[in-house]
This record gives structure tokens, sequence and C-alpha cells, in this order.
């Protein structure tokens, strides 16, 4: 309980989330978080910007230093010091202190510090939950495995977007606000989502047709991601259920082999296999 | 057929439904609900308050009054008074009359009155369908069984919608109707949900880009519940399937565990097995 | 080959479709039935109405007068005439003709013409296509087969729509365009159904943060009916693909009794089994 | 390495696409299509059409020559020529130079010239990618065997369209927008598809009720094709998860035989089987 704990120790405090200690630095560093993304909100509001703006500047850089000394701690503790600047954790650190560095140089920048939201993810590390990592995992291999289908729709929307878009650029013109080919395929990308603003709607009997068209065939559209999702969670769903009634384990990394009762690691990636709950 | 029943009697009318005293009290109950949500309802519409204004709001009174007098004999007759009071029916029961005070004292506060739509939920305790309690179950556990899934779907979707807000906010500014982040985060659901009012829409070229990737990707967010849903139900589906075609049992309560073809009550949690309609 | 067929010749051309009078007669039947509907659809266009009214008026009421020749005909020439004016197709005929004559009373009524659409049914009967029946009794079946979840379902959207709708009157108001509940009813199913009209849409901020909790409810809502129809879809899928696989046969009518290799009538319903094509 | 290579070397290098002649010309290909598809995308917007419009035009022509060339020396080269001509990459490359020619005679058809952007399929060709082949075919045999349903889906919406569309015609008429038939028939589209612009809205309180009930539909219809794509692709899932689990394989062209594990080439319709991955 010295004041000046060792550079150990406080790579443990920071790092690790297993005692009181290590546990109560998450606890605040996770409410300075949900503080300084509130501040930001807040200040955005215009008659809570005229009353308190000062108040929450000067929040928002004691915020944005204390985030910056913890950066800094984070690198000099750190036994991997590449490993964690460019890895995923040490970039949302550097994004969300980077923000509002930058606005006092760049108008409105300092807005972006919601970005710091990402350093939640935290939470997942911070609390360990297995069940979390493993839905993860589980919808990771499912988009692996849909990986070819969602490439064929993405194709398909965009060459429809474009295609429709310079129909209706044509048919339409700028009096309905079709002004040019992007923001025709802007209108095309709102209508096939069936977002529909109607900032920009046809209005000849000839560009409500082909409008119409374009709905149906986004009603159509709308249907194959959610087929590739469901039947990517049905059989996944499945696997799960099997392994249980067959007192077999599902490997939540590969996902796909079957483990015998007894498996306690994966015979293929080496992961670890949690007993599912019985 | 006295016309002052014993309190055991009363107890039986109110709490039970097995005969002509009890059945006929549970049907005048749901009619006076029925009328009492109509003449809210109809109260709200200008022309017919101006021109039937003071009836309306005696009926209402009236309706209130019947409830109270419901609401304290049910106290009064209750063999288990905390329980009902602070349990669902109780809660709903108290909510339901609440409003018509309360409109004594605030303004507007009458139209709330419309919560005892919630007590048409009583027809189910009525009815006693074992379908619908079987469903409802069924439903419960496939929620309980996706919890982590719907975490992680509903923080991606906060997450997302506080970043693009804030984006969108940098982006367009008051001129388009972002005029701060918590009302861009609005017509970030708006779009998300696809939705898509159009009161608050885009009007820059980089606006309507970044506008245009939030829908796609909104496109492939809906995907997501929807497979859970799917893969749920159809995961139950076959379990209801099975059982049926094995001449075993599927447990409403706990779900997941077969049955021998003569148990009539859970080896796990002792509900009663409901035979599968053949 | 005589210019007045005798009453049962007759009867066997309008009602039957297997040689070549009834063929024929059934076609120049549908072909009447498209002109009629689109006779009305065009005369609904002011400047096509300004200029070809008189004449679009007259052939309605050429086709008026020859479905009504063809309705009494069916009446006269019917073994079961009760049968026939009370069944579905009897109904649909009466209803083709009706608007017509009620427009000599009724402002406008004749645009109610376009019922005659309905009449194309007939088409499944003059092509008498298994498939189409085997698919529309799966149909009936799964719908059968999610009753229950299907009320729970719209009990819950009515229960919300209500009780949101009244929340919104009193956050927004009229000057939102909330201007009675009946009113805000229709702006929650407007929200909920993610149309978005925008014509009705909230204004201040606690209204906006309601609706997009309504919005994210919406989300989560409309993944039960999909849901719903997946599971039944995905379980008489697999039903079919079963059959197939162990050469045993699905009752189209009953739909979950599987059938021996050799059946040639549902052991239960009676319906004849068509054989699935290989 | 001559200058001009013979003939049967030039058709190698335009039609295959093993070695490195033959892949560099595909790749300037693709580069041209891109710079193509995007002159004429930039040429739309009218800031950039004031500047540099001569600089696009010229571009633009350059690019037509090019394809043009390169079509006509694709039919020189072909041994099966009318083959060629009428299949269709023939088509697509006729189309992708027909509408540059046409705005010699005709206003703006230039910007149909998108439909080059169709030209990129030929990337599947270039790439023989087995995987999006697999895809194609499997999308290709759900299409097939949902034909009937997506018939009787397709009938139905058609149906209430016009159904809806000419109640709300009559109810609503041209004070709200409802003009027409065809316009209330595009406005019912527009709901039904949950676009919902709100350029036509309904406005009376008949109509608002009734625009209710088609949403409430519209919610319902939208499951049937989610549910028709969810059920084949989770079929499809496990026809794909079986074949592996028994080391079987799936033909990707007829996809509903199992074959031995040994077996190379489909017993029925002799498509070459892809060793699936491990």
């Amino acid at each position: 309980m010295n004041l000046f704990p060792s550079k150990k120790r406080l790579a443990h405090i920071i790092y690790e989330s297993d005692d009181r200690a290590s546990k109560n630095f998450d606890l605040v560093l996770l409410i300075l978080i949900f503080m300084s993304v509130t501040v930001v909100i807040l200040d955005s509001v215009e008659e809570i910007h005229r009353d308190y703006g000062r108040f929450l500047y000067g929040l928002e850089w004691f915020f944005t230093l204390v985030f910056t000394v913890e950066y800094f701690l984070r690198i000099w503790l750190s036994n991997d010091k590449p490993g964690y600047i460019f890895g995923f954790y040490g970039l949302v650190d550097f994004l969300a202190i980077l923000p509002s560095y930058l606005s006092l140089f760049l108008f409105q920048t300092q807005y972006l510090t919601v970005i710091r939201a990402l350093r939640f993810l935290r939470i997942l590390r911070i609390l360990k939950l297995p069940h979390y990592i493993r839905e993860a995992s589980a919808l990771k291999s499912a988009l692996k495995n849909s990986q070819t289908k969602i490439q064929i729709f993405v194709g398909s929307v965009l060459t429809i977007v474009l295609i429709m878009g310079s129909v209706m650029y044509i048919i339409e013109g700028p009096e309905s606000g079709f002004t040019s080919i992007p923001r025709s395929m802007y209108w095309a990308i709102v209508t096939l989502t069936t977002v529909g603003y109607g900032d920009i709607a046809p209005s000849t009997s000839l560009g409500q047709f082909v409008a119409a068209l374009i709905m149906l065939l986004g009603y159509a559209i709308i249907a194959i991601p959610t087929g590739i999702v469901s039947s990517e969670m049905t059989a996944a769903r499945f696997d799960k259920k099997n392994a249980r009634q067959k007192d077999l384990y599902f490997c939540p990394n590969c996902g796909l082999h079957v483990h015998n009762s007894d498996a306690e690691y994966c015979r293929k990636c080496g992961t670890k296999l949690e007993p599912l709950n019985p």
C-alpha cells in the first residue's frame, strides 16, 4: 500500500483486472470514458454550449490530459511496445485523444472524440465473459462462411444502384432533385434500402413506374442478407444443439469440427473448449 | 343466489373464472375496460371533445370509480395482499386508475389511462389457454437463449449511432437539421431502422455519401435480429416436431430436455407436460 | 358444332376447361377481365378521362353487361345454385359487377370494379396446376401452425401502438401533427412498420427520444413475423426433402404425417398424394 | 514477341486468361471499363461538366472507339460468331457501345453507357473462381425451387396494390396527391415496401385508417420473400454440411443428389464435382 507502486505493480494494475486495485482502476477508467463522451454530446447542444461552454471545454481538456497520460503510461509499461501501439486497443486509445489535439488546428474536430466510446470495448476484456467471446467467434465464423455470398450481394446492389441511378437521372432530370448521377445513386440507395426520406422523389409517371420496379426489387433483395444470416445462425444453433445432445464439444474458433466428449482443447486449432452450460 | 354473497364467494367470483357468476364478472370487466379505453381515445379527437367532452369526462370518472372500487375489493379479498399489490396484475390495476387522479393536478395525464389496455392481459388468465402459455414460454426461452447475441447487437447499434451521429453533425451542421449530436443520433436511428421520415436529411454530397454507407450498414444490421429470431424459432419448431415424431414430450418451461413418452411432469423443473395435439 | 348448344353442353363450356370450346371460353373471359380492369385504371387518369371519357364509359358498361349475363348464366347452369352463389367464386363474380350498378347512385364507386382483378384467380382453376395447389396448402397449413404466434404478435403490436400513440400525443401535441390519439396511433403504425412518411414527425427532444425507442422496438418486432414464416417454411422445406430422400410421400393437406412409399391417398384425410418430382 | 501476332495468338490473348499477354489484356480492359464508367458519372455533375465537359466528352468517345474496335475484333476472332453475338457477353459488349452512338441522335442517352458496368461480370470469367460459380449455381437452384412461391407472392402483391390503390383513390382523391389509380398504385407500392417517401400521404381519417391496414399487411407480406430465401438457404447450408460430414459430394448444378465419396462427376448431369474445402 505504498504511494508509489513499482513499475511491475503498476503494469499489473493497468493491464490486469484480478485484484482490488486493478479492478478499481478499470472502473474509474470506464466512468471517465462515459463522462467524457457525455461532455462532448452535451457541448454540441447549442443551449447548453451557450451557458456551460467554457466549463465543458475545461472538462474535455481535463479528460484528454488524463487519457494522454494513461496512453503514455501504457506504452511505457508494455512489454511489447509496437504490439500495443499498432494493435487494436492501442490504436483506439490513440484515436481517442487525437481529435482534441487536432481541434486546436481544425474546426469542430473535437466532436470526433466520441470515438472514445469504442474504448468501452475494454469492458469485454475486463469482464472476460466467455459467452461474449464465443458468440463473437460464432459471428466471425458465420461471416467467413458467407463471405462469397456477401461479395456477390454487395456487387449486385452496387450495379443495380449505378444503372438505376443513371436511368432515373435521364428520366427525371434536375427538376425532381435528380441533379447528377451520384445524387441519383444516393436516391437509389435510399429507395433500395427502404429508408425513403422523400427529399428526392420521382414526379413523372415513367419515373414513378421505374421507381416502383426498384422498390419491388429492393423488397426481394432485402431478403438475401436476412436469409444469409438466418441460415448461418440456424446452422450454428443446430451445431450447438447437437453438441449438447451428444455430449460433444463445439470449437468456438474453427467452428466446424466435432470433438469427443472428453476433449478439452480443439484438436485442430488448440482453442480451449468451454464446457457448454448443461 | 343471495344479494350479498359471503367474502369467500366474492373472492371466488373476482379471482376465479369457472362458474356462471365469475365468468359474467370477468366478461363485464373486459367490456368496461374496452369502453373505458374507447372513451379516452374519442375524447382526444377535438371535434368529439368539443361536442361530447362533458359527457365523456363523466363516463371516464365513472369507469375510474368502478375500477377503484374493484382494486380495493381485490386487495381486501386477496389472501396474499403484498403478493397482489406488488405483483404484475396488481401494479397494472393500480396504474390503470392512477392517471385519472393525477389529471386533477397535472395537465393531460388523463390520456395515460389508455394503459388500462394492459388489463386485457387478464384475458389470458381467464381463458387459461395452454397454447398461449406454451408459445409465451417458448418465446421467453428463445429470448433467454439469444440474450448474449441481443446484447452485442444493441451495443453495436448504439455505438454506430453515436459515432455516425457525431460524424454527420460535423459534416452537415445545423443548415440541414443536424443541430446537435443528440439530434444527429436521432437521425441515425431513423436511418438505420429504415424508417426515414425525411424531416432531417443530408444535403451535401459528402453527407449523402456517408448517409448511403449508413443505410447499407443498416441493411446488413437489420438482418441480425431477424436471423436470431428465425434460428431460435426454427430450432423450437424442430424440437416440437421431433418430440411429436418420437412420441416424446418437450417441456414448455426449460425447453431443452427431452422426456420419455410416459412422462407427465418435467424431470428437471417439475412443470406439468401438456400432451401435444396428435 | 350447332349454334345453340344444349344446356348440358353450355354448362360444360362454362364450368370445365378440357376441350377446345371450354378452353376458348376461359381464354376470352380472362382477356375481357384484363381489358375491363385496364379501362377502369385508364379512366381514372384525368388527361385520358378528358379525351376518351365517353368511349371508356361505354366500354365499361359493355364489360359489365357481358359479366352480368355470364353471372346469371352460371347461376342458371349450376347444379348447386346456393353453393355457387354463396361460394367464393360466386361472391367474387357478384362483387365484380356490383360497383358498376352502384355507381348509378353513388359517386365514384365505379372504380371499385377493379375488384374484377380477383376473377383472375380463376386461372388457378383453369390451369389446375398441382404445384400451386400444393404450395397454397403448405402456406395454409403454415398459417394454421403459427396462428397462436400471430395472434400474440398482432395483440402486442396493437397494445404498443395504443400506448405509444397516447404517450406521443401528450408529449408532442397538435403543433407537430399529433392532433388526436387516433392520429398518433396512425403515426405509431407508420413508425413501427418503418414506412416513415414524415407527414407527422416529432419535433421536441423528448418526443424524438421516445420515437427513437419506438423505432428500435419496431426493429426487434419486425423480426418476429419474419421468424415465424422462416421457421415454418424451413420446416416445410425439410419435410419435403426428407420425404424425397426416404421415398416417402408428404400430404399437401394435413402436412405433418409421413406416408409409406406405396401410399396413394393420405391415410388420415384421404387427399390424393401427388408423386413428388424426382 | 513479334508486333503483329497471328490470328490464333490474338484470339488466345483476347479470349483466354492463362499467360502474361492475355492477363495483361484483361487487366487493361477492366481498367478501361472502370475509367469509362467514372467519366460518365463525373460528366453528369453540373459543376464538373461546366469546367471539364469538353475533355470528358473526348475521353468518352476515346473509350467508345476502343470498345468498338474490341467488339469487332471479338466477332472476327470468334469461332462461333452467332454464339458470341447473341450470347450474354456479346449482347453486353454491344449494349456497352450502343448508347454513345445513339447519343448522336437522341438526347442524353450517353448516360446509358453506365451499362458498361455489366462488363465487370467478365471478372468472374477471368478469375474463374469456383466459389462464385458454386454460390451462383446454388442461388439459381434456390430460385428454381421457390419459383411457384415467388409467382404466388408477386401475384398477391400486384392484386393488393391494384385494389388498395383504387380504394385509396376513391377515399382520398386528388387533394392528397392521389390524382389517378396508377399514381395511387405507386403510393401503395411505396407503402407496402415500407419505403414511405411521404410525397403522397393520406390526410383524411378514413384514408389513414386504411393506410394503417395496408402497412400492417405489408409488415406480414415482407416476411414471405425473406422466409422463402431463408428456408432455401438453410436447406442448402445443411446439404453442404451433411455432404461435408459424411464425406459425400454435393453437385453444384442439380443440387439435390448425394454422391458417393469417390465420385468425381455428378452421376446425373455430369458436372465436375469440386472437392469441398476440408
